[in-house]
């Protein structure tokens, strides 16, 4: 064939593609996110626009309690728009720095709020009436800068306050467990189109050290007169606050008679008000709100884009999986560029928030949809090892804390590593987990590593003496299976045996006792070795009992303080289910398959299950280590119907940075990983059909085939053509490309009873 | 009597009053001070301006690795003035920030240095000429502000370099231990006379967390041009260089033509650029060298004066006497409302470098001549252990670290509260205390807190599993006796009597091995309770070796690094005398009162001791305990012979944040504390007469009678007229006011030979 015919081909080619890119731009997988799904209840979801990973997380500010700034209750007065905000958290508030709140009356008051309505959001955009004055107000970003329209009324006199001293979750004494505390703030006026200043705080959930938050504000039209403020006193044509220790803004007045909107370019930095002025001019040179809102919406649409699911599928199932998406790709936040605390060639990334609550599906589904990020972001664990001493557990605002249970930091390392993720330095991934593994916090325990450490390293369990004893065991010994995984990657024998056998651990509390119906539970042992029965409670009126501790005993927060109890956020029901690395000996230690099927069925059926916390993300799944996947896709599917939905109230628990999302997520396409192991396991999907773009070039299909409310079970199933009779994948199937075809059915044929998910192996 | 006459009572009284006042000025006690004593061989001190615990230190920069910055070398040249440092501390450099360096010539290139001539330094003056291009530079300074004076040649182009990218003890490695790390820095042209910016820096000796030093520099003429630079490249006209983890810097160009003298104020703070700019403002609101020069010397004036030596004392000792003085009040630096991290009632200082080296006479001395500094100081600790978790043992640039031995900040409060210092909430330094006792710092455990103190809790020893074992351990037990005094006086029994008991753990390792005469030591035992014999050792070519571990073994830093010997800094022979709080045990461990003295004969003798840093320091006066304080004389009179002079070279070691300064101020006058105890022992005095005029208004006067060459043993003593037999006094006695009078004559009569020095009580 000659060169000419050769290129002709290619065009060709091109040109038969380029429809179905065509058709996926028209799908707009973007337009299916809803930011207010999981903004009631407990969702605490942030609702303002961000792009992916996002620095800057603009948005309303309702409530100084809540986590997101957002309440749901109209009757709650709005009172400003802030530049910095997490998705999904529980606990202490963090954030909520540099507040903008127009008005247009009580012009010389500092104090503005405003009841809201017709509020709106989407990928990118958010907007609102403010009542008071009926001011529109519209808000869209890039990483690092925020985007302002405000449309006032006709007639009113424009005004905007930018506020250096507010922030969510303050509490009036000082050091007030998991509340912000003040440290200073500073305003300047620049010029009359220009505000410079920072907040610095401390403290939050995460009891972390102060951060500051710098900003540059620019609005598109000169303000007239301006007051700035300082601790609640106005100073009419004062350029500068200093930082005093109290708290200042500024109040801007623009002219009445020039046109009705005011646009306002908001760049913040971690490092200084000029590299803030310098964000701004670097990613917005220019006045076009469209722009912005666009270029946001591409970043989304290119991450979304990535998982194909038919057109057919219903609206709220892609509103669901799409925005579960973009839940899962809210945080952490790549503040690559932006550290203050030292300089690194690897990335940097922050709010992990907490790795506890994301390691399990977040970091999975990252891996999946977008590798080079999650790579980015173990990356970044590497780096604030390097120079902080620990890889966190969770991290907010430059500081390591607060650790819930193990040092999770482990699963993300591990499931990167078998899911071969290229560019991360495994041997410094390896001594970052030994460090976790044999280094002992201290202080307090809360701030990273694994507290407790001493009596698991000597004793084999952490015991009573400590707190949160239960989980740390448990999540120890799961942590370090993942360190053994890596280990012998890089064939470092000693570890991979000394950690593969510690992996047992969970063992040493595990105590044959009976209840309702199951036997052997994880419980809680003194240092001595003796099983503990009782537990000292001290009730409300001061009176000091002890209570029989039982698995379904939960002794936070009434007895003891919340994170005090034997068991972090959940019961020994829960947490006795979790040994993902060894379910097989765990079916064993419950008593066998039909023992463990019972205690399954006792679990979900007698609501000991708590479907709003990461504990038991993989529970739901377990029928498949006794042969009956098609029972865990039965749960799964209950589980979904019961508490997921496409409203605001759609999500069941904090969303934990997209934890909660993720999970759904996954189980929406019929996968769901076991992080830090190298497969998925197979589910019945919600979705008919799913096509995942992988990075590598290589699609993926997963197709459920007469898939309907009847058909809710897999009878058998095809990889590339060929039968496929395990109820399980391995990331690496999925890498080469193809398709998974599941059967569906109206009744269990025996699929996936045969060849069971991989457990630890006995020899190593 | 009439009013009339009590009128003219008063004014006569008053006139009668005034001279002597008048005579206090004239002894210009200031003009004693020589800031070069300690500035060559080892004594590290900073010879610039500084106001007493004052946050800016500016002065020359000669030599990066450097802990002074300062070198007296003349074949090296200056490269700057820089203006934050710190004197006498050895290990990595820290600070060195925002240098200014004039020059004029070579106008386009960055690196300006120059050979000098002519130094100059007094209190709170600097000066010297700069060969290079002959421009004459001379500074002072207030609390926060430098103040410059350039002189340049008349003729020549003047143009000043203002650095924010400099700094000292940089190494190419990352993260290199006790390195200086570049973190980011700024500058901003914001008028032809004025620049701010900042530098933001990391690690250094104590490893701490990034500190920023932003400063704002105003000049007294506006400069015609200037370039500023950026990670090597110069940007003329470019007024900003933002931060982008580059190193920044501006050269300032002015007239030729007007006159030759340029003066420069340079504010700094650890808050803002603005807030530095603020600090220049209030501290500095003028333009006359002359009256910040003044202001910085009556500060000095107004606390040397409460030290009244004799007119007739030689000139040597003045000198010597009042620049120890001087150098105890360089540090640590009040910070109060410079806290970038959180806000406090308390005051705040910095540059704790080391308490391991101050508490055992520096703070003593503070609290003598200047005791609401110390309370403020103390103060701060309580301040730092709310916020920061745990008091510091080390602390520079707003981070903790590091802990060379004990948790020493326990006995800067027990002896503060001995002494009975006022308006300390003594129940919370408690708190602290028993935090470092009870709760292991964790990670390195050099940060702060106990190391090692696992073992220390469970076995009543630091094993050989841990570094500085044997340092830690007598460290702990007399931490522990401070913990139980400050308990007892608080009621608190039950602590009382567990620390008390815990006192005794220096016992735990109290070997019966004989050396050179003398028969028990402190050394290695392993966790099993076993004693060491012999340690691994390390060769520099690579070769491991077992050595035999004897009481003058040095492992650090041949064998093993600097801090990982079984002692720090110091053999078993100095370390086995560590035990201030029972000397009378100690002796019949050694074997009783002749075996002591032999001891000590030969520790002195043989050159055990170690002039030159702080673990002996009580050593010299242990011969109190044995009934012969004019032996303890002897040793101290030699010592002070020997190593310490009114010269450059005057200080025998690291003056350590004015250690070294502070052990010969007190045994000039004839004192000694036992820090963490309410009493000083008396010696010889090298002054023979002392008045302190003390903060209660209460005079205490020290007289030496007959005092000469020969005349060198104590005979006699009165108190108040009484004869007083005792060879120390407590420091009640001296609040009260009044005159101890010491006979002094050529042989030892018996004095201080009946009733000993206190001693830990056997029963309580």
């Amino acid at each position: 064939m000659s060169k000419y015919f050769s290129y002709r081909w290619v065009i060709i080619i091109a040109l038969l593609l380029a429809p179905s890119a065509g058709i996926a731009q028209a799908n707009n997988y973007s337009g299916y996110i809803d930011p207010f799904i999981g903004s009631e209840g407990q969702g605490n979801v942030f609702v303002g626009p961000s792009c992916p990973y996002g620095m800057i997380k603009p948005g309303p500010d309702v409530n100084r309690a809540s986590n997101s700034g957002y309440s749901p209750d109209l009757d709650i007065p709005l009172y400003g728009f802030s530049q910095v905000h997490v998705s999904g958290t529980g606990g202490g508030p963090k954030y909520g720095n540099i507040g903008l709140m127009p008005f247009a009356g009580n012009y010389d008051q500092i104090k503005q709020e405003s009841l809201r309505a017709d509020e709106q959001a989407s990928a990118g955009y958010y907007s609102v009436l403010l009542k008071q004055y009926h001011i529109k107000t519209e808000i869209t970003c890039t990483h690092k800068v925020a985007f302002y329209k405000f449309g006032y009324q006709p007639g009113s006199r424009k005004a905007l306050k930018i506020d250096a001293g507010d922030f969510l979750g303050e509490k009036p004494v000082p050091d007030y467990r998991e509340a912000q505390q003040f440290v200073g703030s500073e305003v300047e006026v620049i010029s009359n189109t220009e505000i410079r200043g920072y907040t610095r705080i401390r403290g939050g959930w995460n009891n972390g050290s102060a951060y500051t938050v710098y900003f540059c504000a620019i609005t598109d039209k000169p303000f007239k007169s301006f007051s700035s403020y300082k601790d609640g006193k106005l100073y009419p044509n004062v350029k500068v606050q200093i930082d005093n220790g109290t708290k200042t803004g500024v109040l801007l007045y623009f002219d009445d008679a020039t046109e009705q909107q005011i646009q306002v370019k908001v760049g913040i930095s971690f490092i200084s008000t000029l590299k803030a002025r310098q964000n701004i001019d670097e990613e917005v040179p220019h006045w076009s709100f469209e722009k912005v809102l666009n270029q946001c919406r591409d970043s989304w649409e290119s991450l979304l884009k990535r998982v194909e699911i038919t057109e057919q599928t219903p609206a709220a199932q892609k509103k669901m999986f799409y925005t579960a998406l973009y839940h899962t790709m809210l945080m952490p936040v790549n503040r690559t560029g932006e550290n203050p605390g030292w300089q690194s060639a690897l990335p940097y990334y922050d709010d992990f928030y907490a790795i506890w609550d994301t390691f399990r599906s977040s970091g999975p589904l990252i891996t999946l949809v977008d590798p080079q990020r999650e790579t980015d972001i173990v990356n970044s664990l590497l780096n604030i090892y390097q120079r902080d001493g620990y890889m966190p557990d969770a991290r907010s605002g430059n500081s390591n804390g607060r650790t819930q249970g193990g040092s999770n930091a482990e699963v993300m390392i591990a499931d990167a590593y078998v899911k071969k993720l290229k560019g991360i330095n495994y041997s410094l991934a390896l001594e970052a987990m030994v460090k976790d593994a044999t280094i002992p916090p201290g202080g307090n325990e809360e701030k990273e590593g694994r507290g407790g450490l001493t009596d698991y390293n000597s004793l084999g369990y952490v015991s009573n003496r400590f707190v949160r004893a239960g989980n740390r065991t448990v999540e120890y010994a799961y942590n370090d299976y993942c360190l053994a995984v890596v280990a012998k990657g890089l064939n470092r024998n000693g570890e991979y045996r000394r950690f593969m056998k510690q992996a047992d651990n969970w063992q040493n509390l595990w105590r044959p006792v009976t209840d309702h119906g199951a036997t052997g539970f994880i419980m809680p042992k003194d240092p001595a070795g003796h099983w503990v029965d009782s537990i000292t409670c001290v009730e409300s009126n001061g009176r000091v009992t002890a209570i029989p501790y039982t698995p379904l005993a939960q002794d936070w927060p009434t007895c003891v303080c919340w994170w005090c109890g034997f068991f972090y956020e959940a019961s020994s029901w829960e947490y006795s289910f979790y040994v993902p690395h060894d379910v097989a000996t765990l079916i064993k230690s419950c008593g066998g398959t039909q023992a463990f099927k019972t205690r399954l069925d006792t679990f979900f059926n007698n609501g000991y299950y708590n479907v709003g916390n990461e504990p038991s993300f993989l529970t739901p799944d377990y029928y498949h280590w006794i042969g009956k996947p098609g029972l865990s896709s039965e749960r799964i599917s209950q589980i979904i119907k019961t508490n997921y939905n496409e409203t605001r109230s759609g999500l069941p628990g904090n969303d934990d940075s997209g934890a909660m999302s993720s999970w759904l997520a996954f189980h929406m396409m019929g996968l769901y990983p076991n992080a830090g192991q190298s497969y998925y396991l197979i589910n019945t999907p919600l979705l008919v059909q799913t096509v995942l773009h992988q990075a590598g070039g290589k699609d993926f299909k997963i197709t459920a085939k007469n898939h309907s409310e009847v058909n809710k079970y897999i009878q058998a199933a095809w990889l590339n053509g060929k039968t496929f009779d395990q109820s399980w994948i391995e990331h690496q199937e999925l890498l080469n490309g193809g398709e998974l075809v599941l059967q569906m059915g109206p009744v269990e044929t025996g699929w996936g009873s045969r060849v069971l998910p991989p457990s630890k192996p006995a020899n190593y």
